[in-house]
């Protein structure tokens, strides 16, 4: 059964949304891409807080560490429900997310998504060349790629993976797209 | 029963966008906002032609007309119902829209939402402002907002109306917060 | 002498971008805009700080006061006799600058501009309604405009003073174009 | 004499910002960072013109081809020149620059730098990757990565040369760095 829905678990500045790009262009037939952006823009300014203290919203401290509080993980469960809503009403997903909580992340998306055809990727880079690249797009806090280059994929299971440091986005889509079925 | 949703129906320029970060700050507990902005960036770029031809996807015209394909529908039905699933899994959702087919356009929204305290607002302003705000904001494609102005809202039924003409978005939040019970 | 410069200072999100646009729009003949946002892009990340402390750059605090410091104020002078000979190539140039230092800004744009035929333009908006306009827009720190509405003036001279609290952008730019000679 | 001014050319999608942004970081002392997106930025929306015919600004058609017009030409010779009045009123800048018009493009930049200590560095990127990347970042119109790849360096002479083909903007900027002196 072709799959349906691709999720793209990866840190900050590790490639993931070039790669969903990709995807939507080598692909047959329209693929929505959304991801963690997607959600963090939809939020009110009070849940999406710079400085050290995450409160009840998703945070952003000046060394990069991203937390999250109780309020944060409510929206986002029924923006997992409804993306998995999505793809039961037919729509073909790229899902670019962060799984700032590893396995336990997983499991939030795999419970959503259950019945469904969903391929898993694992999007690795390593964590000085994902910290060069978070300097040259200049749009994220520095110390985001470095923080989370491991972490994200700590106990999560994929189908297959693919490595941006030495690879391009491109190379990754069709790499990923191969499999789809 | 409190409004769990709140659709914003205007044209390009009316205003809308800037209602709904209001509504976000002025409203108790976290809302969301999404809206046709948001899926059309999750289009592939196939599906967001530029050029008089709009084909399967959405078009827009040079001349500021816009054109829905039945590829784009197709995505946008899931989309709707992928919305309406987020808002029965719990969260509170502004909905920023521009009903391009008018009365057409409510009902698909209507069906998706049937069942949830749903405030349907439309979001009012004059073609002239609306057209001089388009080249002040200076991203959109010109004449989109004099195209639409009246277009979007025809046999629309709301529960209340604001009009940003001279009115400020701030303040057209307000009155809407204090309608959502 | 026609001008052949036009400055427009007002505090953030008194609405002079948008007057930028329409003025473009409005006068015959090509005028670049360039401002202060054209140089904090194109800033260093270390001169461009948020949190407390400004520290050698420009800060952006949390409660919306912005200060600068000695390293920005050189390549702000750089930048201003940039913009002035530009000017004096040819250009037709509007100005967009917020005057934190009040009448000590104007100075140091009068002396670089010397000579030019330049229009100055204040731009006011009633601080209340700038504030919701910051929070409409939503992209700014909240904060900086009510911080900036009178103080960026104090001091300051101008050919015109135009105010969008109840003045359409593209009405402003009318204005101002009348005065253009 | 150390370089004060770096020159980076090369084609859409090459990577130049993105080495931009790490010189910013790994020189010493403060740089700015200028291009043709800066001034393409501040022209009127007149002289920005989609579609096939240029006219008399700058057209970006549909596939891929930019062309300039007279009313361009004029205002980048004043842009030019105020971008060599900020380097001679002591400001250190990296130039972000797309030679469409290869050696004649660099001519009017040598004039308008003369006797500025001037580092002139070529940003190379095979046509097939750059065009990846185009595609990865989804901002630019398709086609301008191949259809500048070769074109913006004919005729153009370097003091060094770069190739993100295969190597990190970092890397890049790193050894670009190494020869500023």
């Amino acid at each position: 059964m072709p799959a349906q829905v691709i999720v793209l678990n990866g840190g900050s500045s590790s490639g993931k949304s070039g790669i969903a790009r990709c995807l939507q262009t080598v692909l047959p037939g329209p693929w929505l891409a959304l991801g963690t952006d997607t959600l963090v823009e939809a939020l009110p300014p009070a849940l999406r807080t710079a400085g050290d203290a995450a409160g009840d919203g998703i945070g952003f401290a000046d060394d990069g560490e991203v937390s999250v509080g109780p309020a944060f993980r409510a929206v986002e469960a029924a923006w997992i429900g409804g993306v998995a809503a999505m793809a039961r009403a037919g729509a073909r997903i790229v899902v670019d997310e962060v799984f700032l909580g590893g396995a336990h992340s997983q499991r939030r998306w795999q419970r959503a998504l259950g019945g469904l055809p969903v391929l898993w990727v694992g999007v690795r880079c390593e964590a000085a060349v994902a910290a060069g690249r978070e300097i040259a797009r200049g749009d994220r806090t520095a110390g985001m790629a470095a923080a989370q280059a491991d972490l994200v994929h700590r106990g999560v299971t994929y189908d297959l993976e693919v490595d941006t440091t030495r690879t391009e986005a491109m190379e990754c889509a069709r790499t990923i797209a191969a499999r789809v079925g």
